[in-house]
């Protein structure tokens, strides 16, 4: 089945018109037509079942055949807050991975050993809503503004804030260790080259707790994933 | 610490001589001197440290400072059998993620969907091996030849036999509710299109038990991944 990405739905609507874009995927790519069934996801937890009801070359229009709202609604808010990589595509494939896992929330986080300072955020956005789509989710990860450490941890936060590094000591313990079941996280990621000594001292003045992710030395974007799955497998 | 996979030395050797290729990399790429200091992974387990003791254009011989063996030896054994992508870089992603969170054994096996029916072993072996050295592992996981589901299943194996299908049956299980600690596993990842109805019957007449690796549909390279996490995380 077909998904398409339809922020602009309004919740329970009974209809609904593709833009021009996706009208002309829908027909010319696609090859659908009148009939045919499609999925649509608002990204706010509605998820539609729909038949196209009549096709223009500029304008496919949908009937809505069937509607859940809070489709497989989460039970636990997961925010990680991770520096980019240098090379782009790493920081990509976590954005598609962590989506098809399940995550509420990215933000990058400039630090002081980041080798890259400057993303493109549409880019990125549009790698979380293809992965939303191939993977059917109703919600769409929320992809926040770069930010840099040091005014991000200043931020408040009602959730448990947990930061992995890589520094060796024995106050390091496992996000199961400490997370509580279906509750708010926040997690900090560090750039290749970790997070320095200092940035790691002020994270757990702020109140981040520190997580070691396993003995082996793992890329930013598998621990940013590891720390992922590790919090909806202790949240099935 | 610049890390070398050196397959060939002999356990507890107290020297070690890199072949031309790896001398002229050491030497006019890394542009390590006499006196620096590498480490060196066996992928049987040792991880040896070392330093330049002499170097030439075509050699750079290396005194063996101390050495580890059963590095990180792992407590459990997992090996995957995952279906091929279509698009290759999707199992080369997973072949270094697993590497890095921990993997014994990858099979790839072609199935009745499998579009990709060929691979080029060699390249897929040194995005292990690289991985190997990046995340200093001192085992190197194996990749057997593609071989066929059937002729697969049919072989004998002392693990336990699990199957991640996508067919929506109550006989599915977790894997944390069923495998047993620090044993061997051995995990059936589908192609794009799963497995077909006819290989999850005889994969479950051959003892392999049913699994659902979550609520959200997962790319063949998530699925092997989240397999290799859950198992890695239960055997903590």
């Amino acid at each position: 089945m077909h998904v398409f990405y339809t922020p602009d739905i309004e919740d329970g609507a009974g209809a609904y018109a593709l833009n021009e874009e996706e009208s002309r995927h829908c027909s010319k790519v696609l090859r659908l037509g009148i009939g045919d069934q499609v999925s649509l996801v608002d990204g706010r937890g509605g998820l539609y079942q729909a038949e196209i009801a009549s096709e223009t070359k500029r304008q496919v229009t949908l009937k809505v055949i069937s509607t859940t709202l809070a489709y497989q609604k989460r039970n636990h808010h997961l925010h990680i807050a991770v520096a980019p990589t240098k090379n782009i595509e790493r920081l990509e494939w976590f954005l598609e991975k962590a989506t098809e896992i399940g995550i509420d929330e990215i933000t990058p986080i400039i630090c002081a050993h980041s080798e890259r300072k400057v993303i493109k955020e549409d880019r990125l956005v549009k790698v979380i809503t293809a992965a939303v789509k191939q993977s059917l989710q109703a919600y769409h990860p929320q992809l926040n503004p770069a930010i840099s450490f040091a005014d991000f941890i200043r931020k408040e936060s009602g959730a448990q804030k947990m930061i992995a590094h890589c520094i060796d000591d024995t106050s390091r313990t496992y996000i199961s260790d400490i997370a509580q079941p279906h509750a708010a996280y926040l997690i900090l990621i560090g750039p290749e080259g970790d997070f320095s000594p200092a940035e790691i001292d002020s994270a757990l003045q702020s109140g981040f707790k520190p997580l070691t992710l396993g003995n082996t030395r793992l890329r930013t974007e598998t621990a940013a994933l590891a720390a992922c799955f590790e919090l909806n497998y202790l949240n099935r």
